[in-house]
């Protein structure tokens, strides 16, 4: 059985809470489409774990709109946050149907690879080796859009995500959501990984 | 009341139904978040119009999906293009909350507005007006990204819907939906209702 956290009342910036739970939502929809396509239990489960990030942030964001309402007016103000807030819920979920057919190896149709296939841009999920040239280093001063054509839309470090990071300082352990075209995501994987040791431009 | 027609099975394409599904079902997504980002009635009013089109996506995909089923294999092969229905059907209704909100005229709290603000592009709807010079051109002949940095990401002419339309013929009456820049946005806005008679580039 899945063991589950006590979720406690924290005073927490509503509009930052809500600004996470919209982008974590968009974010799941496009993991969930790639773990599709590519059969891919590690994108599908980073999909579940996102899941139980939203299910927290909906239950944060409840309670600080409730303690909030003191009268009509308030309640009026406020109620538009919570229906933004299940509405981000139901994407999640709505990704979350999705990983699972991964996860529960129901076979993806080729119809339904065809209704996923984007362009040319591909999303891999890659964790940072102990011995990768990655680890410790800023990821703004990396470049990788420039040099290889990639873009690291989002970092799990543990049970935290960071979503659309700029300066944040890579490290070992941290799990890279990384969007580019098929060539430069190869790339990446190898650097993340530790087998290739330079970027190449 | 609504006056709802009645949907009858007909042998279409499960494949192409479930790329307009699931490409419908992202389009609302931006729109719903528009809607409420400037408070568009406009916007909004689309967004539940899409959502009448995808219910009947989803109508459609389950009874082509269950007359396919003949045996155990078929129905787990199929299951599968079930769920991504579904999980579209979610995306579509959890849209159509927010775009209710902007047509209930309850309040856009500003931290929804905050989480909403995408970067510097903007999604709008406009009609083409009788004396557009849009009105009869091809629209990859206009090169409108090259010229005002926009793209018409959709077409609504009376109840259908074109999705990334390419080499599209605009016809008077059409209802763009345009996301680029504020500038080119503008001139779009009044290129499209004929009060800019060229494009500037």
């Amino acid at each position: 059985m899945v063991k589950l956290e006590k979720i406690e009342y924290k005073p927490i910036s509503v509009r930052d809470l809500l600004i996470e739970i919209k982008d974590l939502s968009e974010l799941m929809i496009d993991l969930a489409y790639s773990a599709a396509l590519f059969n891919s239990k590690e994108l599908a489960g980073e999909v579940l774990e996102l899941e139980e990030r939203v299910d927290t942030l909906v239950y944060l964001i409840n309670m600080n709109v409730m303690i909030a309402v003191r009268d009509a007016q308030d309640a009026e103000l406020l109620v538009g946050v919570s229906v933004v807030a299940s509405a981000a819920d139901k994407i999640s979920n709505a990704s979350a149907d999705i990983a699972s057919l991964v996860l529960k190896d129901i076979g993806i149709h080729p119809i339904v690879r065809q209704a996923f296939e984007k362009a040319e841009e591909h999303l891999i999920r890659v964790k940072i080796a102990q011995n990768s040239i990655l680890a410790g280093k800023l990821l703004d001063k990396l470049e990788l859009a420039a040099k290889i054509g990639v873009d690291v839309i989002a970092i799990r470090r543990n049970k935290q995500w960071m979503i659309n990071p700029k300066s944040e300082k890579l490290q070992k352990g941290d799990i890279l959501i990384v969007r580019g075209a098929p060539h430069g995501i190869e790339e990446m994987k190898g650097v993340a990984e530790g087998t290739i040791m330079k970027l190449e431009e």
